[in-house]
């Protein structure tokens, strides 16, 4: 057979229910036609700019009715979107668009800093801001009407251990089959509405615009997290799924009191890293339905799910991967581990990435059979449900944003008093984890001296809050951190810290 | 991308929700981890009797648990079912094991007489009762824990134009995504609960059992169709959804009188050719949610619906195309008509058969460029709405069984006193349509000594109810009957009763 084709999602979609709400944004809110009208225009629009189908462009916006209709957009015109995360620095994002090739950038006024200052770095960009695009002369697009599933759709970048992040290809199948398996373990209603508060720019939240698109669903964008809001519209707009990571969860979780959410809230999808057993015990005391998650930006989303009817006798547990999904638990030998032994988790499935743009070495040894190494560990139970143990040996998770510590290290040592550095992660009270660096080199640098070199350079929520300095950071003989010995010093040795 | 593979449905059905209640009939109700060990119980013993991995085999059963086990057993051990209508002659029977070169043939002991007649037509086949099936021996069979979705699961002969009947290749992604569509256009609860009535050996009741497994939703099966049964188990097993063609519904409406189905009863899935305007009105009045479809066996069900929001104002239509497929309508020069122009309904999408058995050529004139020609006719109104005028312009329904008459046509000739024979669909208030026939030849024949020769080589619905001699058929120049001719007689000519 050949690649499977279907109908464009969003034409399809305004097809079959022009009239339902699908996009809710402060006192807007659109139907299925409308949104199909806005993004057709803004397709028009695009297109007169100078974006031609098959393109990678950058997308670089803030939450945003805006943000959905030039994403869908995109796909109309079977532009591949390369989403930036609008937290990085202008270093960072023009790292990102000079690896993906992309020649133009849509992005909005609020970061006239960001891209002026990319713009410098990438003098060739074009930087359209969506205030200029919606103001733009208007050709009559050739719609994209049919999509084959394995066609690139969309790419986020990633890090990994080796410092630089990767792009992470995400196909219209891979968005496609995630919907679908999440819809087959959620269920489905026509009063479904899902809350989207997670960055449109994290497949947390770009998958919701999928979602609502495929089911016919309507989604709620709200462009920042506060606690009091959230609750409000839950119960105004009758919210009945949302995302959330633990940060947020926790701070739903006070603001509510002895309050309750609408009966009418069926789930509270709990992704983006480990939640604390205390949190989800505090949670079920008030009736909030969680339903914990493992996924990542490589499975579009979800790809292990906790099922209803587990969340009580298997709390903690992350559940079992979603129907079109598989995963194992391979050892240090390349073995699928018995029950209750710990190793990598690995997983397969047509929501994972066909691999990385322009990295075909990386992509074949990551994937490998179909089969993705998330670098992740965790074992099953004797049921088969999944407990994850530890992102990424070294991965930092800090308020839902993963957090490299070989990428901040590069960066470190890039500072020319400062010989070597390891950055690892320490428990903090509000977002998970925290990354702290140790430093070796000139001792007479300031704590505040670093903050600011790294401020240039690095996303604020990656930069170290703390820093050590130590006479030599311990490495093996491959001249591969110790990781476990910096947590070690930081439990037992004298410190010194270097402010 | 390599072909899409996905777990075995049965298995991660019952790996994910083994406790969940899957299958109810009579009086017994198995959980999925039941349905699994039953299942996997008979896939050992099929092993044992000789049945292979690959291979195509037939099966003859009628509406039983036991019937959900045998085809669950097929595809844990990827044996492709040819699924036999249970209702036609041992002839017509034996033609289709011949077609599909099966060699094995799984029944049940009530169609002994049909079972041991087809054995004299094919001694070489080897008939297992499912009686003796259960007392075999068992050997541990290896079970297909990955399908992949271009695999051929299942072969269900249907009839066309050319008088033989071809067998539909139904692969298990026709299956799966022809279950997602459905799941996608009418929601997914985990109270819902799927009555099937209809025959198993159909698309519409075989559909229901893959619904079932990929939704982990409840079924329950009745093996015959008595209206007060039927809505006596609506009540009692708080069934949600039904699939009905017309005589089923006429008897339902009829029977409920002034009483009304539980308001938890969502939907009646209406398929099965088209239906009677005031029946839909009537059905409306007693708030009988009735979701009116096109489909048809190359389809795996369903592929036109019309969606809740649309009942009313649509009322008689079909409805759009689900969410991953396409519908066209094309005029006699082969381009797409305007809406309201009346032209042969094509269809495309990941649920339309990739052909039809051993039958390259055929199929590749059906199926172009993935679009598959109906042969029905049917216009679309200005939002792109279905409305069907005619099934296959000779096709005649009865009962929701496909009638076609150059299958009976080709049996009357074959008798030695009729020289040729034209067959058409009459109005019946009781199936929909029967079929009658025009003879020329002797006159002396009786009509119950044709009615006799024709029970002998057709199934009993497919038997004329009425034969009408005349001097000539009418035929054109290229000696295609002209049907329309023979509806003529009918109306205006003076009429010869053979009786």
């Amino acid at each position: 057979m050949a690649n499977q084709v279907m109908p464009n999602l969003l034409l399809k979609r305004a097809f079959l229910t022009p009239d339902r709400p699908a996009i809710a944004f402060k006192n807007e809110t659109y139907s299925f036609k409308e949104v199909y009208e806005k993004s057709y225009q803004i397709a028009g629009q695009l297109l007169h700019l100078g974006l031609a189908k098959g393109e990678y462009a950058g997308v670089l916006l803030s939450n945003h009715a805006d943000t959905a209709f030039i994403y869908l957009a995109f796909q109309l015109l079977d532009v591949k979107a390369v989403i930036l995360n609008n937290r990085l620095t202008a270093e960072e994002i023009a790292w990102q668009l000079n690896d993906s090739k992309a020649v133009h950038i849509i992005t909005e006024k609020t970061f006239t800093k960001k891209y002026e200052e990319i713009n410098v770095v990438l003098p060739k960009l074009t930087v359209i801001p969506k205030e200029e695009l919606f103001a733009a002369n208007f050709i009559e697009p050739k719609i994209t009407d049919e999509i084959s599933l394995d066609d690139v759709c969309t790419v986020m970048y990633t890090s990994g251990t080796t410092g630089h992040p990767k792009g992470v290809l995400q196909t219209y199948g891979n968005h496609w089959w995630s919907a679908v398996g999440s819809a087959l373990n959620l269920g489905l209603s026509e009063k479904d509405c899902w809350l989207c508060v997670v960055p449109m720019f994290h497949i947390s939240g770009y998958s919701i615009l999928i979602r609502s698109i495929v089911y016919g669903m309507r989604m709620v964008i709200l462009d920042t997290f506060k606690e009091n809001e959230v609750i409000k519209t839950i119960q105004s707009e009758k919210v009945t799924i949302m995302s959330v990571v633990s940060t947020m969860l926790i701070r739903i979780e006070a603001e509510l009191g002895e309050s309750r959410l609408p009966k009418e809230f069926r789930c509270m999808l709990l992704g983006g890293g480990p939640a604390a057993k205390s949190l989800l015990e505090n949670c079920m005391v008030k009736d909030i339905p969680i339903f914990q998650t493992y996924g990542m930006t490589e499975t579009s989303s979800q790809i292990v799910t906790l099922s209803p009817e587990y969340s009580l006798s298997k709390l903690g547990s992350a559940g079992k991967p979603l129907f079109p999904s598989q995963l194992k638990i391979i050892d240090s030998n390349g073995e699928e581990a018995g029950n209750k032994t710990a190793g990598e988790i690995i997983v397969k499935g047509p929501n994972v990435t066909i691999g990385y743009l322009n990295r075909e070495e990386e992509s074949s040894k990551k994937i490998v059979n179909g089969w993705l190494s998330t670098g992740d560990i965790g074992y099953l139970d004797e049921d088969g449900f999944l407990y994850v143990l530890d992102r990424r040996s070294d991965l930092i998770i800090s308020g839902g944003e993963n957090v490299y510590p070989a990428e901040i290290e590069g960066v470190l040592i890039s500072h020319p008093d400062i010989a070597d550095a390891g950055v690892i992660g320490v428990k903090d009270e509000n977002w998970g984890e925290v990354p702290v660096a140790f430093l070796s080199g000139k001792l007479e640098l300031k704590k505040d001296e670093i903050t600011e070199f790294c401020l240039q350079k690095l996303a604020k929520y990656k930069v170290p809050k703390q820093f050590y300095f130590i006479e030599q950071i311990p490495r093996n003989a491959a001249k591969k951190i110790l990781r476990r010995e910096l947590r070690q010093y930081l439990k037992e040795l004298k410190r010194q810290d270097c402010n």
